[in-house]
């Protein structure tokens, strides 16, 4: 059959769309509003059958009564008229984890936006799924309507993935970049952020790092070929990020981003997701409010730079409707853009690559207090790219005092953390952070 | 048969390479270097058997010694052991667009960087491959490495496109970004240019905005479902860029880029490409040297951005790859993101959406001079903004005006800049750019 026919003999493929939260109800609009196009797209009617959600009652501004009900998403799974189960319930375990193994068992084709599921089962799951002969596509799992699983999967399958790095939590990018707007404390922007409603049921998931964190897990699989590993990535959130360390920053030319990082070295894989220190005037410097953004870098390609909203109903809907006239095509590709049986296990990097690193400490007003900081760097290895001393000011004579060093180990930077304060001309705990070349 | 098996048991998809140039070469190592990776991806061996191009003696710094060799694309193109052809030779006409007919019409799938085939012929090739039951693809004719015909054909099938715009030529964008970082006048960043290697033989295709214009005219048919049709883009090239505009444009915080735009509005199909201001901080504005970008705009996705290296021999022939792993894949999608048959005839739109423009004018030192210029503008129904005199200078006493107005019509500015002469306060000719929101 051509494809110019396809759209008027095909039959319709039919969706269960289990949990009707933003992602869900926005889907639900899309398929709606652009039945006409997508089945044009996709050469054949895109239509739901039955959804699912917690509660039946709830007012969800969209028109629901022309498709079935189930109270329980795994017997929605298990419908013999449903072709692709939708997945939009969160959660790593329970109702969403199983629903999707049913749905896999029971021969269909799975579309999620389930980061945690996938950063932690994502292997199995996907062998599950390719044991059936079915599909199994999370595009709208890692920075919403950003298409970096397909970027990296599809577009970039002839290069050897070099880096993978990315601001990918909208509500951590638009806590640091309105404390620097505004001049404000992380703590009275975090009540702002709450009550705006930006911060998720439990804030650690944000704050923490541990949402973005199960993105980077993702693209680490791809990227590597490697089982996704969200227990390897080593996680700080933005919660130390203190509003002196973003004006002191901005001198020196850099702004602070949580920065997710995934790169194969010789001594294994790499993930880490930590406020890191960027050029204020590259693309990630640049990123404000709750954009995301994620640079791939690839040895036939170079540097890829994607961006856009990383949340929200519209965003994180189109990435689903992406994945399901994907799969109306008939295109069928491994989850992680290989076998799920050829993912390798991946050996953790017990420490990252060297990097020029940020320090920031309160020097007391004491003859030779400099020097013996100096004294201490150079004892462990460390040499200074630039220093900048600020006036001495308050009664104790404190001085803000910020180096830059040049690239070193980052054992020689705890080594030299840990010395600081011994030498008695420091007031209070240094501060250190990773200068991330972009 | 499950992805898992594939890999081992599947037959090897077949090249055949016609152009052995800066992509051609690239895309044979690639396959040279990755040949197990790109295996394991596409689920199959990818293999070249024949390649073509005009001079076989010429060195070309990669082992052809296992291939066929072809004289004429033509025949490569019927030849039984090739699965897909891989025209590289480039131009619209002639030996590329006849080999590509005959591989469509004896069975071979296509993959080509052609952007002016495609931008002039797009329609009637894909309409070809569909009924001979073939695909056509041709991610490296727009932006080299970034995937943006894969991001809008694919990623975005759920939106409707509201506008395409982007940064589509390297030359164009090194010579503008070189004239502002150097100070130089257009005329020795040209020649800079020609002696680097930058430009096209005739480099018209570059500087004219042709070459932009062919990737604008595919985007636009891909984002409206319209036919490609390069003869309606509105070109103007960078000849006319002053190193005056670029510096003046600066001070009122904007850059000039070579600007290609198409949307759909309520008089039809806009295509222009031309010189635009776009504010200094907006990621097009930041955008330096041969860098691209592209930034489509969806009802459900928002603003998507996608940047990289748009030229080149790693990043073309890492979008040629893309498609030939999507091919061995098994993915089969309407060229042009729908069937070829249902594409419309675009009404070109006859004049350009209001916009707000920027106009710079030499002023004679005669009294009530500046009050004769506001009165021009404000009988063309043009409101300013914002407006910017300096000092008088030379012996002449000649004042350069800038002058921001608010949002008005082409048509309205036309009129101005046909009238400001006669006012007979203006030294030379007045220059109006168009100020593009971003």
């Amino acid at each position: 059959m051509s494809a110019q026919n396809l759209g008027q003999n095909a039959s319709p493929l039919r969706l269960g769309i289990a949990g009707l939260g933003t992602v869900g109800t926005g889907t639900v609009k899309i398929i709606q509003k652009h039945a006409e196009l997508l089945g044009l797209r996709a050469g054949r009617p895109i239509t739901i059958t039955a959804v699912s959600a917690r509660d039946r009652m709830k007012n969800r501004d969209v028109d629901l009564s022309s498709y079935a009900w189930e109270d329980d998403a795994r017997a929605l799974a298990l419908r013999e008229d449903v072709d692709i189960f939708v997945e939009l319930i969160g959660g790593e375990e329970g109702i969403a984890r199983e629903a999707v193994l049913a749905a896999l068992k029971s021969g269909k084709d799975v579309v999620t936006a389930n980061k945690a599921l996938l950063a932690i089962h994502g292997q199995e799951l996907a062998g599950l799924a390719e044991t059936n002969g079915r599909v199994l596509r999370f595009e709208a799992a890692v920075a919403g309507g950003i298409p970096v699983i397909k970027a990296m999967t599809e577009s970039m399958a002839g290069n050897e993935i070099r880096r993978v790095m990315g601001v990918m939590n909208g509500t951590c990018n638009y806590i640091l970049t309105r404390m620097e707007s505004a001049g404000l404390p992380y703590e009275t922007v975090f009540e702002e952020a709450r009550q705006l409603g930006y911060l998720e049921a439990d804030p650690t998931l944000d704050v923490g790092g541990i949402d973005a964190s199960h993105k980077l897990a993702i693209l680490a699989a791809i990227a590597f070929g490697t089982r996704p590993s969200f227990d390897a990535v080593e996680i700080e959130g933005i919660e130390r990020v203190s509003i002196d360390d973003i004006r002191r920053a901005a001198d020196m030319g850099y702004r602070i981003k949580l920065l997710g990082v995934a790169q194969m070295t010789g001594r294994g894989l790499e993930q880490r997701m930590s406020p890191c220190l960027v050029p204020a005037d590259s693309p990630l410097g640049q990123l404000q409010g709750g954009t995301n953004m994620v640079v791939i870098e690839g040895d036939s390609v170079g540097q890829i730079v994607l961006r856009g909203a990383g949340a929200g109903e519209g965003p994180t809907a189109s990435a689903v409707i992406s994945d399901v006239v994907e799969i109306a095509r008939g295109v069928r590709i491994p989850s992680f853009g290989q076998p799920a049986a050829r993912l390798s296990v991946p050996q953790p990097a017990r420490t990252a690559v060297p990097a020029a690193y940020y320090i920031r400490l309160q020097l007391t007003d004491k003859p030779g207090a400099l020097a013996k900081v100096a004294a201490v760097l150079g004892d462990s290895g460390i040499s200074i790219d630039r220093m900048r001393q600020y006036g001495h000011s308050g009664h104790e004579g404190i001085a803000p005092v910020l180096i830059v060093t040049h690239k070193t180990t980052p054992e020689a930077i705890d080594h030299a953390i840990e010395a600081l304060p011994r030498t008695g001309v420091i007031a209070g705990e240094p501060v250190e952070l990773r200068i991330e070349e972009v």
